[in-house]
């Protein structure tokens, strides 16, 4: 056993008779440790394409839904009691932290979040203040409830990314382009450093949170990094994320990094400071081990659209993406991007199984 | 003078006076022949970020502007009145091929294509018929009429790839994630060899049509390509498009193959047979070159959100595309995807010059 148990002096990830989630197979590619077969977890998984979650969902919109305890826990165990998944994911939503620091924005279905007053100068930025714990206390309870009702299953706790946040703030809304944005970042460096800076602050105190309440791992998104050139990348987004990642370093939890798209940025992404590098489709993991340096473990990265072939199909390619995970140090299956909403949640469950029995047998 | 002058049978490409279009810079750094400045063409220059273009499709849907010739020559002349670009970009639609083997379709504002009946079985494939030259009559006309207009400005003709066709025609409209023609792709090859095989038919019989007329080199836009991995295009994609490559590659003009995030793609797509691979602003042109084999120019690709920064930034990041662009063989700048309908024409009209100025003092 190479991974001490009781380590943590608050004891916050718990024990279950003499298993310790460190010892989880999910916990140990993480941290590159052998396993007996590769853990597997989808984002999104806890979502749209659940009937379950639909009917749960039904008449409340995201933002309250992200703010009832008895919501997330409902939310985030409904995929564990359907797949063999060897981690839940937090039910909550990357703009959470934003409406709990007094941004005025909602979730409409069909669009996305749009923000009330889209953040474009400094007094915009100004107007950010930082996150307390107090500002989201449902969170602390939701963790701490779903730590007693996973057992051995670790709970993956998530925010968004400050290139993200900032790209929604400054936006007002999904964007494309990000245009907005990224002329803010190319042609502001100063009013773009204040505004990263703080979402910084916010995303560090929001993942700590999560963390202080019983969280395992810790996945940082940024879904729409993928935008932005390598130099562009380096310069302006990078410092950021890597303030986020060594501040929740100390609370000695795997740290995920994951974006859409990022193939031209997955070395610097593992740069930032990642135990895990999540890897969309596009790449294959055997060509994603030569991009990110030695000492990270990966995550990814079937293409969530192959889930609508037949299964035949479906299990040729889950197979590919096990035996190319192997050349990584540490693998955690995945897809390469979110559960699509039409997917079959049968698919899944025969995917994980499958996944599992694949890779013990290696 | 390294290119022959009337070295074309039909003469098609004209001449003014004693300059063929074969001499124009554009047309030579298409064929990485040293040239006096780096040419310059916008994608979407002719389009929604101009006034005069709003003004005249004002109450006229997409579709059927693309099939009046008056208004084709007037949309596509628009932005050489404005820019000192080095060629023109032929106004049209990739769906407009589509639209005349009758496939019933409508281009919506603020949407995209919408299929009428999307192509999901044999039946629907069957239903594609070839196209004819007499089918587009009006493209015949209105590049006849341009390329007068034009004089020393070579016209580039254009098509949609088989790829994003395939993925209009199954998805039924613009898609996010492709979910449905990639599970035809990843699980029923032979209908999905059946209709690439036809789109490949009509896209060749499209482009022939425009550079019969008169274009001076044709681009082959797969906007959506850059979401397949580089095995799937390499089964499934590359086929198609290298056979519409090879046959207009029998009318002698120039080649560009161009598609968005398609960083991990660059080499196949040249691969493919493209003279000019382009590329988007993802990954810097000096890094495309490792990715492209010898042999093949560069188009690209300053990033279209830069111009919505300061004068100073747009400055800067145009010199930087300059100076990594001549480490290729041959480099036509570009933005590294459409004009944004936002930007501001003035804008482009200062780089368009500054780029010439740029490259030629070097």
């Amino acid at each position: 056993m190479m991974t001490p148990v009781f380590r943590h002096q608050d004891g916050r990830r718990g024990t279950i008779g003499t298993v310790t989630l460190d010892d989880t197979p999910f916990i140990r590619a993480c941290r590159r440790l052998p396993v007996p077969h590769t853990p597997v977890w989808f984002m999104r998984q806890a979502g749209r394409s659940l009937p379950e979650y639909r009917r749960v969902r039904a008449d409340i919109p995201m933002l309250e839904a992200c703010a009832r305890p008895d919501l997330i826990v409902e939310i985030t165990l409904q995929p564990v009691r359907r797949y063999s998944v060897d981690a839940a994911i937090f039910f909550s939503d990357i703009m959470v932290p934003l409406k709990a620091v007094g941004v005025e924005l909602d979730i409409q279905p069909g669009v996305g979040p749009v923000v009330g007053q889209p953040i474009r100068d400094i007094e915009g930025v100004k107007r950010l203040r930082g996150l307390e714990p107090t500002d989201v206390g449902f969170v602390t309870e939701a963790v701490r409830t779903l730590v007693g009702e996973l057992g051995e299953i670790p709970l993956i706790g998530f925010a968004g990314a400050p290139f993200t946040l900032a790209s929604y703030l400054v936006e007002g809304g999904p964007s494309k382009n990000h245009e907005r944005t990224k002329a803010l970042m190319y042609g502001r460096p100063d009013l773009w450093h204040e505004l990263m800076d703080r979402l910084t602050d916010i995303t560090i105190a929001f993942l700590k949170v999560q963390a202080d309440a019983g969280a395992s791992a810790l996945q940082l998104f940024d879904s729409w990094v993928g935008s932005v050139a390598p130099d562009d990348y380096r310069r302006s987004v990078l410092p950021y994320s890597r303030r986020v990642l060594e501040a929740v370093g100390e609370l000695d939890v795997p740290r995920i990094h994951f974006g859409v798209g990022t193939g031209e940025l997955l070395g610097l992404m593992g740069e930032a400071g990642a135990d895990v590098v999540g890897v969309d489709w596009r790449v294959p993991l055997d060509e994603a081990v030569r991009r990110v340096d030695p000492g990270k473990a990966l995550q990814g990265n079937l293409d969530p659209a192959v889930l609508f072939a037949p299964w035949e199909t479906v299990r040729e390619r889950a197979r590919d993406v096990v035996w190319r995970g192997r050349t990584a140090e540490g693998h955690v299956f995945n897809l390469g991007h979110g559960v699509l909403p039409d997917t079959d949640p049968d698919v899944l469950a025969r995917l994980t199984d499958f996944v599992h029995e694949e890779s013990g047998r290696l």
